[in-house]
């Protein structure tokens, strides 16, 4: 019997296309017989596995999607479902495993992929070096008090700052409002800041400024931003945190 | 001139052996004239690219061997420089920057890696699926009221939180100095926690229990420790943070 269970992969693919795969991902792309996820992240591992079928599905239909594919796997094939970045990090994994508890006999794998925090420093040099937060901004699933109380935590303890979905067309104030409250709980206004924008995919963009700068800055739904530590400084172009405060 | 400037390449090589390698990792060792990292992290790739010639050092050195990889890249070689998880993270893009610049005739590259916050939350499940902190309990390099100061942010925050490095030789009780600052501040004795000792590795072995538990949980400096946010909860001996507050 256990070994004919099914396997639903939740796979983060990292940030845009094949480059960023591990090989942990590509195995479980190739092992499974559908893949299936947002339209626009299917459309990044399609051409890289063609003869799939596939099942797309709109960007809020997350529900949907984590039924459907434990649904196939319980009918009988293996699945991949998969996430830009992460699959843990604001990723499927954490709704895939809530709903495997009606899914006994269905396996369910965890396959971690590059996050923004971590493909968007890369690109800025090395924003992350030392003790770091992950916030998002986004208020879809979380009380906008929820994220102000994390913001003022994280400048008290002069975390450096990984900010996801900083904006979106209906909020495009989140970014200022999330600056203020960085600059009314200890963050320097030249604390310096840098964004990115459509990391590893065509077009991508970077820039490094102060917090000052930022809190002026527009931002889009493709952009990760970065908010550095007091020690954060600019060399050459690139945002560098030093990985401690001893020499 | 500039098409003769070699590269360092800094690669993140995730947490273990090649199923974690991106392909962008793969392609940097495979550029790469030598090899350069910590003894441990070598071994783990010397095995794939048995052919390079590497050079290591030991575990303290991180300074030497960022000077030797510029100084061996402005001789002529492009060299990757190698660190286990990120290149970022607590790893050795930092140092290279900050080296490099005195050899501008050189080009640097990050090249992103798994960090053991998403390799190891993929075994746990996925405790990192909403807003959480990376906090390094080393105090080698940071003063350690500074790691204080930040444990009792994360917590008042209810940030979901990654400790690296929660102990070693010599300071046994770091972590449990750690979850008592968690305790004072807010988090609960019940708060679901998790550990995973040796990512990737032979060996692995995870763990799930409550904060009050971790506090008196020896851990080793192989071991990686996850604490939840309030709403994270042990679904079919999985750690499991929800997305979002709102349903």
């Amino acid at each position: 019997m256990s070994e004919s269970k099914k396997t639903v992969f939740v796979v983060g693919l990292g940030p845009g296309g094949g480059q960023f795969l591990t090989v942990q991902a590509q195995s479980a792309l190739q092992q499974a017989e559908v893949l299936c996820g947002y339209t626009v992240y299917i459309d990044l591992v399609r051409p890289l596995y063609p003869e799939k079928e596939c099942y797309t599905t709109g960007m809020t239909r997350e529900i949907d999607r984590c039924r459907w594919a434990l649904d196939t796997a319980r009918a009988g094939r293996d699945v991949a479902l998969v996430c830009s970045g992460d699959a843990g990090v604001y990723g499927m994994a954490s709704p895939l495993l809530e709903l495997a508890e009606e899914y006994p006999d269905v396996n369910v794998e965890v396959v971690p992929g590059l996050t923004a925090a971590l493909s968007g420093g890369a690109v800025l040099g090395a924003p992350l070096a030392h003790d770091f937060c992950v916030i998002s901004l986004s208020d879809r699933l979380t009380p906008w008090e929820v994220i102000e109380k994390r913001l003022a935590c994280a400048a008290q303890g002069d975390f450096a700052l990984a900010l996801y979905n900083p904006s979106s067309k209906g909020r495009p104030d989140y970014l200022r409002r999330a600056v203020d409250i960085l600059l009314a709980n200890g963050k320097a206004p030249d604390t310096l800041c840098g964004s990115v924008r459509n990391i590893g995919r065509e077009g991508q963009e970077k820039h490094i400024l102060t917090l000052s700068q930022l809190r002026d800055t527009e931002v889009d739904m493709f952009t990760t931003v970065f908010v550095g530590n007091a020690a954060t400084r600019a060399l050459s172009g690139r945002m560098v945190t030093p990985r401690g405060y001893r020499r």
